[in-house]
């Protein structure tokens, strides 16, 4: 095969185009099986095949700097550089990661896995570039998707200012992870339509030079267009019109199931393994179409991942005005639904862990200082939940808790988390977030939970010990209760609490433990600095209560085993039951 | 005066062509004398005077709802409804807040006081009032200089694909806070200049309808543009042509310096107090103008509010291709400056604390991740600095002092900054952030500091005592003394140490700490949740050794005297010295 021998882009340039045409053909195949084994992001690079041989054939990378956006089309570049092994021999599949790693090649610049940066990140290697003098082509490659993230148009405006070298390209796939969302689409479509003609442009808009490339997997058309903008004085935007999901008949008609997948049949399409599972988006989007046919002013909120909360397309058809989606647009999507509430209307967000973090300003001063009734549901906030280093879901406790205003609620059952959810839906006083469980899957209550939580910061005593308390924080309860059972097993009785409000102190508890309690222990699924656990230290700083946090060390990890970093964190049941054993 | 009898909108109303010409003219007056007398934001509000007149003769508020971005072009509204004494009366000036305030008026739907929030506010009580069954108008004014800001772009593209009433002002004064930066302000002059016909346009482009307005400080005019936009089935921006500063000669010739200003001389324009104290604005573009001959990489970078770190009109000029103003858009800023040190030159941001947790997703991705050595100075990070409660700036320790990577270091005098500062430029290691230091102004060492900052986290013994050890963070190290002392004169040698980086913890100081001493206690200025004393509490949980706390606590406030602020939460030397004894 020719990707075999492609060890770097140099042997790119060797080909002819007929040898380009069986190269793309080659890595397709080697995209289809590997995805179809491994899982990953799917559609987006199968539609980048080959506009990636043809950058690595026209420019002269890492001299000339490509920066690509998100990663999600990043595979056939990384395929390109060096690391085709990776994508076709099994056993080293996981000799790469699935996004931009500087440490992987000089070819990439970046670890880049949230979307909309690209251009900025890029903007600062041309300024970079020309402080110091040099020459080299600095690239940035963007999806149509990727372009209603602020950050994006942040970056384009300011390359509308720049007198310099600069090439965007802008890879349109008419697609985001699901459907486009935003006006600017309307005009990217007129673009397509009119062969680039059309005046309604939002690139030169923003003071940009622009060429459309309409045959976005024709290498010929590609090669052309790039040689052209190559060396170029100012910047352009070079809008190529490309397939999601081309030479995979399933992933070209059903593009939003293969944006990203998990291993699947290559003959059918089909996942490999149907969860069985009870999963906490389907219970959401079942519980909220239910509560929408009630509330007419009921409408749940996605910035482009809806299937993190259930919506499937079904679904989002059938919850019809009350579901929106604004784009990958984060700020929107807080902002907005601070309006709604305003408005008197009930907005329900759901938000990856790693994502609510794109909005802080908003939650701060759009949300919580205009206190308005808004509800967050923050999904996959947890140690065991996605682990490339981009996609962390352990930091929206120090990001939300420190918030004036905001309640932040950790439910440990599934009972508690839709109690806690229909609670904020009603109430008028608070901007709610929920953290919705993940470490112990789908957990049921033994008994009633509580259906309102307007007396904010009242924790629950679940069993009553002394000497040793455990505060075991949402899904972390069920490790609280492993505890006390390993502790009871040592002749100790624990008392057990769900602290449930992440937010605050039950300061009349607290207090109230420290007459038959020496030890008192905070489990929490997140980074400890600035998480809860420390405002219970603080709380006892003074006193002589013994307080030990247990949670995890503040850096960045990838790729880890959800187990390892557990145990590295002193985060299992023996390590917790010793610690506590030798504190006391 | 007509503008005594206006009482709120029905009055305006019910005025003649002629009457409201008075009125524009009464109201300028007004503003003249309150902003010189008082201070606050001036030309913005000059030239909004006939264009919310015109916004309240023809809609009906606060059926009809006017958001006004970021409010610097908020009191003219205030006039109008209900609260024209605050700017009429010296003794009643105070009675109103420099921002939008629902707590003021019905008229006011959202506390707004950082740019680019109003298209998304707005959108929400647009789709609020949709699933309601409501008819009334909604209305985001938003100025051009907003327009640069991620979250305004997101605002529009999400405008764009909604069917139904929503009017947006686009007030088009050709300035942001000092000029205007970014590619589409190109695209915003041609539309000027061809009275709206040019074809290359931005808010188009995002699939909104469009109506230019020549004259946007012509009643006449605007209330004929105003009255056919009323009730429209879709959204439409109104981009209306005003002059910042209009009908004062000194703000309309020098924009930037009157935006907002202290009180200052009618007749000259002049500042009536200049400030001869040293500055760490100026020290600071002094620095680096210095540095900057030395080093073609070092570039400092603005968002859009060069005057925090000095950088004067001249300055910036001076310093050429080597300061770079990204607009209101500081992920951009972030984001590049990432890039920039990739590149290998030196990017130094310089910020306010209230406007750095705009960018908390750019730290973390784009910044850190990458682990890239850019510099970021973060000004008025104090509970002795803004006290609008849209621009607390106490909450930045919080925000960047968990993100894994960053160091954050905290200077207690303006030779430590600098050598920071020079270390960091140097330094290829880590991304850096200095909070420069506010509350006890420019404080000088008494002996050398040291140069290098490499060994991560290791604090400062400036004083060896026993028994009590005071970690006085940045500034409030004097506070430190303070205390320091007050507890000499109890008798008490305490320990005083500079910890210097709010990143970490000195654990081998600390360890050594527990042999002679009782009580630990940190003072930061800032809020304690999720801040720097919080780790401390958290290193001693398990020990004997006491840790009090000093800081502020999680709320948002406004308007408050710091004094006040700092003494109910006991950070005076006296409370602190009290609280102390109380625990020994």
């Amino acid at each position: 095969m020719i990707i075999e021998k492609i060890k770097g882009p140099a042997d790119v340039k060797r080909l002819s185009m007929d040898e380009m045409v069986t190269l793309a053909a080659e890595m397709r195949n080697a995209l289809l099986h590997k995805v179809s084994a491994h899982g990953g992001h799917f559609g987006p690079n199968l539609g980048m095949v080959e506009a990636t041989i043809a950058l690595h054939y026209v420019f002269n990378s890492p001299v000339d700097k490509i920066v690509f956006d998100v990663s999600h089309q990043s595979y056939p570049h990384k395929m390109l550089t060096g690391r085709a092994d990776a994508f076709l021999y099994p056993e080293k599949y996981d000799e790469v990661s699935g996004y931009s790693e500087p440490t992987e090649s000089v070819h990439d610049h970046f670890v880049i896995g949230h979307t909309s940066t690209s251009i900025s990140l890029a903007s600062g290697l041309v300024k970079g570039r020309d402080l110091l003098g040099g020459k080299e082509n600095v690239i940035a490659v963007i999806g149509d998707g990727s372009l209603s993230g602020g950050e994006a148009f942040e970056g384009l405006d300011f390359a509308g200012e720049l007198g310099t070298n600069f090439i965007i390209i802008a890879n349109d796939n008419q697609m985001s992870i699901a459907e486009d969302h935003g006006g600017l689409y309307k005009s990217l479509k007129e673009l397509r339509e009119t062969n680039g003609k059309s005046p309604n442009n939002y690139f030169k808009s923003l003071g940009l030079d622009y060429m459309y490339v309409d045959g976005g997997n024709d290498i010929g058309q590609l090669i052309q267009a790039f040689s052209e903008v190559k060396d170029i004085d100012h910047p352009i935007v070079v809008h190529i019109n490309t397939l999601k999901g081309k030479g995979y008949k399933p992933a070209e008609e059903d593009k939003e199931r293969f944006h990203w997948t998990m291993p699947f049949d290559i003959a059918t399409g089909k996942p490999l393994k149907e969860s069985t599972r009870e999963d906490y988006g389907d219970l959401t989007a079942l519980h909220l179409l239910e509560k929408m046919k009630e509330d007419k002013g009921l409408v749940g909120i996605t910035a482009a991942t809806p299937a993190v909360m259930g919506f499937t397309k079904e679904r989002r058809e059938a919850a019809g005005k009350q579901f929106v989606d604004v784009g990958i647009a984060e700020e929107q999507a807080v902002a907005m639904a601070s309006g709604i509430a305003k408005a008197g209307a009930r907005p329900v967000f759901g938000v990856f862990s790693t994502f609510i973090q794109r909005a802080y300003d908003q939650l701060s001063q759009d949300l919580c200082i205009n206190n308005n009734p808004a509800t967050i549901l923050v999904f996959c906030g947890s140690l065991s939940s996605m682990n490339d280093v981009t996609h962390l879901c352990f930091f929206d406790i120090p990001l939300l808790c420190n918030i004036p205003n905001l309640v932040y609620l950790a439910p440990a059952t599934a009972e508690e988390y839709f109690a806690m959810m229909d609670w904020s839906i009603r109430q008028d006083a608070h901007p709610v977030a929920i953290r919705v469980p993940v470490a112990y899957g789908v957990k049921h209550a033994s008994g009633k939970v509580d259906a309102d939580y307007s007396d904010l910061n009242r924790y629950q005593v679940t069993h009553k010990g002394s000497k040793v308390a455990i505060l075991g924080l949402g899904s972390f309860y069920w490790l609280g209760e492993e505890v006390r059972q390993g502790l009871a097993e040592k002749g100790i009785d624990a008392t057990l609490i769900n602290p449930r409000y992440i937010t605050g102190t039950d300061d009349a508890l607290l207090d109230e433990l420290k007459q038959d309690h020496e030890v008192v222990i905070t489990l929490e699924d997140g980074v400890l600095d600035g998480g809860y656990g420390e405002k219970i230290a603080r709380f006892y700083g003074a006193s002589p209560m013994k307080v030990l946090n247990f949670g995890a060390k503040k850096e960045f990890v990838d790729r880890f085993k959800p187990s390892e970093l557990l145990k590295k964190n002193h985060l299992t049941k023996e390590q917790i039951v010793e610690d506590v054993l030798n504190v006391l």
